[in-house]
């Protein structure tokens, strides 16, 4: 029998991201004289699996960070140590030692102690998964070259759960998912090779993430049947060692689906011994399940309200089935019309979550616990936080908060979203007349609930990086650092993350922390003005703009602007009274546009254009403005990129700066659609007379054109000009050409086109008969139609260019894809 | 059509090797301040293919390093800029321009002209290749942070004949080849793909090398088949753009063996015929086709020794075929028997090529040159200088150089060979009277002979880097550099390579240079002693020691051992009558023991062990002395390198310090197996006591065992204790195991095993109960059994060990690798 069984540190690999924040590189050698006195024993006391882990991660790390392979001893040596183990353990082996009490389970003690006479560092814990933690506590201290004498730290999780959800659907695909295929599921099967989940695990439990679901909450029922069972077990025999618990997201329709039986009313008995068996059959094969989520009564799913049920009803019958195993049971909130009539002022999306739950408050079991998402809509770049946490005091709740960039940018825009969830848990809801920040009322401390906390989708797939931008996993570290204790800093977390991921240079240190924490206002301020609600395509991608998506049509993302104003009016006065939903003081900020902060604005109110904010600015001068400023600072991004190179290693450099190239340009995109949009509809011109001209733009169908042909794309602001060109006669490439006539020197030339998903159209750039660039359009961007999700830019600097210059592209479309072209603008290089 | 189309920098591309010195990496911000009034055009004139893919990689490399792409002009522009052309291009183009005249073909001129009134940069040349030239100077400097600024400067070959050969079977297979297959051959035909051969031009090209010889000297005669040319063709058209000219071997048999003919006799005229016409039909397909190589009468090769006639006169027959066409023959000097009477103390292999080719002199044909290797046996690590140079007034001469490291590594030991090389060119033969240092003779400045130069035999092959290890590329680099001129110091080569190759770090720069200059010493100082010949297997891999191999056979590469003495007497007085082959003075040198050089003592003379050197030792201690401090220098590289942790990208940090750390592990198995023997065969103890004592090292077969058993290496000093064990029983794994017994703390431990090629094992490592290490024997060394060939180590560093402790290595056999081992060695971490 093996004590542990560790992957060797990899040297000299490519820098792939897969290691993540765990990387442990090697410490230089004036840092590592900090950890000399280390001792060279690691004791696992106790024979528990995850202590053992515990143990053989501790090893890892060290041998990777300090180049020495620490013993594994099972007892006490006569010699200092790093001593694991859980407070029964360890009281076993020293019974003289005094512990702490009262810590709750998953805190651990980091203490520097004398055992036996000889010095040893203590990493102890009420139970095992904190003995796990403390290590990574320890390790990740090392990583950032902070000294490990002397500790005596304890640290105390703030909620009970810290879950990720996995919207994976059996198939191997991920609805939201923006990095790759499924880690769990391929085929409808779980994978043969599960390397992947045993390492998102370890991630996971690095940060105090200690539970996991699966799958889609859009659930496949298929995933209860029996025959699927011995899979899940073998999913939880992989995060076992790592202390994550295993759920799965289910249909509330199972018993009637796979069951076998007539109905799967909850408050039928036989619905109910069906679940009990159910929950039975599973904890015989997975002990420590953690639980069901479920998504009833919600965009086209199955609920009570089919047997005129509450979802109290339905939440109770599983979690009754569950509670003497120690399972929960997620019920989202998440519950609305989506076939609202979008004629009546009256009608609010926003109002459904608390209309749906608030009456049930107290009807649920011990063991249930309401899922609610962190704003009334959907996870939009800025929207007031959700009601309906304020409204439960005898109902458990955790926050959904969504790691997964689905309305911020899909992880092809840099979006560290921390900020964000920090100014929700900070808000204070005022629930109960006293001072309730979302963060107390999630973990269940202002009403003394015994369970709740948070609940993170993740949506990691099979790209190496795990989440596609190399900056993105900043965000799934935040959540988990946040779910830990949602009182550390947006700062604090990303300089940990990048102390971690990209080592520990000053310059590198400073740069990429402040990239992360600008990224947030950057892309919200070229996306989404005011609080007015998302303006991309809502019933595609949620990707590219599409401003006019969300109207006139039932899903109730409504930002109702017109050619007079813009906004959603949900005062009590003369709107959908949502407002109302908030404790008398905030009702009353938000039901005056005076008091409503700038940002939510749009959110509760339909203003005039001409109206003036805070700021002084008009409402549209505010629209313009910010969009020119967000896309300039999404360019700023690149140039604080750039800064480091040479401080970064060249992949995960070169990858970084192709993301954000891509975005600046896509900022651009963004910006000309809604400044152009609202201009046209307002009528009302920029004030600085940016919008709508471009000097230093040459639209493609104005270009002198051999084989292509000019076309309209829709909805025609994605496009500038509201027309593109595509090659699609009969020959294998067209060209476009036009004469520069500007003065001689350095420029940059940025080429617009569109590259969508079904077909790699090339493209050669010439300036007279010289090819200068030559490129792919292989990317992965959601988009078979040129227009915004599909609008891309190819950048060649340090071009010496001269009037009179025949400049000239020539596109071979491939596939579906026809080459198609918007239009090349030429700047001075280098830049100011 | 382009003016050029051309490969865009790779960025975030691994750093594999396989762009060598041409990386052009980004210029750092503040160096690249330098090149700001770098023209922006480069203007190609006249219609040369060399001379537009001048201008193509100059465009190339400005891109990469400095982020310009530079505009490709065909005519001078009314501005500054950077002007490419031929003299004759030039004066076309601007007559009032004065150039120099008198330059030889391949030289170039940088300078800062005035043209037009605009002030340009000039790079011309008499000839294409020579502008080529100018514009990989130029990107060196830049490359290296060189100012380019008012540049007026002329660098001219020291001489015309600046080759390589490629040792290359039609089969792929290349003979001494160490990095991969051949990139020219594969199945007996050429490549489809010739990326790589291409690749290989634009390498040679930018260190002035300016022909390949593209197969093994053993020639296959298919390569003059009519059905090949059609291939070769392909090849040239490759190699044409970067102005190498392709050649190939042949063999003299061919018309007889592939032409029909009854005969290859050189005088007969069908014969002669023959060559007419196959030089006629090559010449048709390729224009600018170099000549041919020829081995005879050597090794098993056909010669004109069937017919009685003279190496004189089958060169000539080929020359004469060749002459009109501006092709040369290149006729190697290389003939010895290898059925060498070892009995006859006056035979010796030394005096062959001498013997075989003095009187010959003056009865070549002008385009026939006789292509000498260094020194007189084989490429050997210390041989004194060919006296065959000094014998030829009326020849034509090159020098043949290995870069491939036969019998110096064969590039899994550093050895920079440069500073050979150099002692070798700057050797004076005092031929016909005058000073006359081996470059001047080969380069035909002695006796005004209107060609000559230098040959490299370079065998690199498709392995990503080229020649396997990451460091050896400095070999091909420093060959080009020293053909283009001698002059330059071994130092300087090694300084601009590392720059080219690794960046401009002071520290990286200082270190890799270092380590380059002291690496020939160092190996020549573990593998052999003042002179004595190799003391490899010779036999076979001429890789690992083999003391004895080289003795009692007819090869000649005899060192006379026994247990009174050592080395081969080859003075006139009482030995081979060598020593005469050199002009008096030298003669007089070498005949006397008492004035021989140590370094080439037992070349010249048989001595007692007893006898004292120059520096005061005997010669039993001196080899004792060089082979520990040679061990222990090489462990000194491993620690140079690790002082460049995170100064070098990761991939080639972790590839180099593997083979150094490779490297450290085999050369004291070579310092054993020489001090071993020395001690056996002459019973004279080691002043200093080290020799066959290890107080640190744990024998296998001393090991308890499980499953393992001892066994009989062969030759027994190839091994420690002349034993290792190894697992040949039913179970799948076998286990050796011993006590720790030295006080507690920390040690780096040593695994000597074998690392066969037929067989992939598997070790594990456990102090204890505890995995401390694991890893799979599936290196590429030249053996099929376990000896000095496959000998390898694994070090372990970092490891905390107590008395008492249970040290165990499991071996799981694989194939006809039976796991086997030799020794463990355990010192104390990290070292002083």
């Amino acid at each position: 029998m093996f004590l542990g069984v560790f992957a060797l540190a990899v040297t000299g690999a490519a820098e792939t991201g897969y290691e993540a924040w765990l990387r442990y590189a090697p410490v230089d050698s004036l840092s590592e004289r900090r950890y000399q006195a280390l001792p060279s024993s690691a004791v696992a006391l106790g024979d528990s699996l995850v202590v053992r882990t515990a143990q053989a991660e501790l090893v890892r790390g060290v041998r990777g960070m300090l180049g020495r392979t620490l013993r594994a001893e099972g007892a006490l040596p006569r010699e200092s140590a790093i001593v694991l183990g859980t407070f029964a353990a360890v009281k076993a082996a020293a019974p003289a030692l005094a512990l702490p009490t009262n810590l709750k389970q998953d805190s651990f003690l980091l203490e520097a102690v004398v055992l036996d006479g000889f010095p040893c560092l203590l990493i102890t814990a009420p139970n095992d998964r904190g003995v796990l933690y403390g290590v990574f506590a320890l390790l990740s201290k090392i990583a950032r070259h902070e000294t490990v004498a002397g500790l005596n730290e304890v640290q105390q999780p703030y909620a009970p759960i810290r879950w990720v959800n996995q919207w994976d659907n059996l198939d191997g695909s991920i609805e939201r998912g923006y990095a790759g295929r499924s880690i769990f599921f391929e085929n409808g099967s779980v994978r043969a090779d599960l390397a992947r989940a045993r390492d998102y695990a370890r991630l996971l439990a690095s940060i105090g993430i200690n539970g996991c679901t699966i799958n889609n909450v859009n659930a496949n029922p298929r995933i209860l049947e029996d025959s699927f069972l011995p899979q899940l077990a073998r999913v939880a025999e992989a995060f076992r060692s790592w202390g994550v618990a295993l759920s799965i997201a289910v249909d509330l329709s199972s018993p009637k689906v796979i069951g076998g039986l007539g109905t799967f009313d909850p408050l039928d008995a036989q619905v109910g011994a069906w679940w009990r068996v159910k929950a039975d059959e599973i904890y015989q094969r997975i002990p420590d399940f953690g639980g069901f989520v479920i998504k009833a009564d919600s965009e086209g799913r199955s609920g009570p309200s089919a047997y005129g049920r509450t979802h109290a009803d339905a939440a109770s019958v599983i979690a009754r089935a569950l509670k003497h195993h120690g399972g929960v049971v997620f019920y989202r909130a998440f519950v609305y019309n989506h076939h609202l009539d979008w004629r009546d002022p009256k009608n609010d999306r926003a109002k459904a979550a608390y209309d749906n739950f608030h009456p049930l408050d107290g009807e649920f079991e011990d063991n249930a616990i309401v899922q609610i998402k962190h704003g009334p809509i959907d996870f939009q770049v800025r929207e007031p936080v959700s009601p309906l946490f304020g409204a439960f005091e005898r109902t458990n709740q955790a926050i959904e908060l969504q790691i997964t960039q689905e309305y911020t940018g899909q992880q092809r825009h840099l979006c560290f979203l921390p900020p964000l969830w920090k100014e929700v848990l900070d808000f204070d809801l005022k629930a109960g007349g006293g001072r309730t920040p979302v963060k107390e009322l999630v973990a269940g401390r202002s009403f003394h609930r015994p369970t709740g906390g948070f609940v993170g989708v993740a949506n990691v797939g099979m790209d190496a990086n795990w989440l596609g931008h190399p900056l993105a996993m900043a965000n799934l570290y935040g959540f988990g650092r946040l779910a830990w204790d949602p009182n550390l800093s947006a700062g604090a977390i990303a300089e940990e993350w990048t102390r971690l991921t990209f080592g520990n240079d000053a310059t590198v240190v400073r740069t990429i922390t402040a990239m992360q924490l600008a990224s947030w206002p950057i892309y919200e301020s070229y996306t989404g003005p005011l609080g007015a609600g998302t303006l991309t395509n809502i019933l595609g991608s949620h990707y590219g703009p599409g401003i006019e998506s969300s109207e006139r049509n039932g899903w109730g993302q409504w930002h109702r602007a017109d050619h007079e104003g813009i906004g959603m009016d949900r005062t009590v006065a003369t709107g959908t009274g949502f407002a109302a939903q908030y404790a008398a003081p905030l009702a009353r900020l938000y039901e005056s546009a005076k008091s409503t902060p700038d940002d939510l604005l749009l959110f509760f109110h339909h203003v005039p254009y001409t109206d003036v904010l805070h700021t002084g600015k008009t409402v549209i001068q505010h629209i313009y403005d910010s969009h020119y400023e967000g896309a300039e600072r999404a360019e700023g991004l690149v140039r604080q990129w750039t800064s480091l190179k040479g401080r970064v290693d060249e992949e995960r450099y070169a990858a970084v700066l192709a993301q954000l190239n891509y975005q600046a340009g896509h900022a651009i995109v963004w910006r000309d659609a809604i400044c152009n949009w609202f201009f046209r509809t307002s009528g009302i011109a920029d004030a600085r007379g940016r919008v709508g001209h471009h000097p230093h733009r040459i639209e493609a169908e104005n270009m002198q054109l051999d084989g292509y042909s000019p076309f309209e794309v829709s909805p025609w602001e994605t496009a500038s000009g509201g027309k593109g060109i595509e090659c699609v006669g009969e020959k294998p490439s067209c060209q476009a050409m036009f004469r520069f006539n500007r003065p001689a020197g350095w420029y940059e030339l940025d080429v617009q086109y569109f590259d969508q998903n079904n077909g790699e159209s090339k493209y050669r750039l010439f300036v007279g008969m010289q090819q200068v660039d030559e490129w792919v359009a292989d990317d992965h961007l959601p988009a078979t139609r040129p227009g915004g999700d599909s609008s891309t830019r190819r950048r060649v600097t340090g071009l010496a260019l001269r009037p009179g210059d025949e400049i000239r592209i020539q596109g071979s479309p491939d596939g579906a894809e026809h080459a198609p072209l918007d239009y090349i603008e030429i700047h001075r290089w280098p830049p100011e």
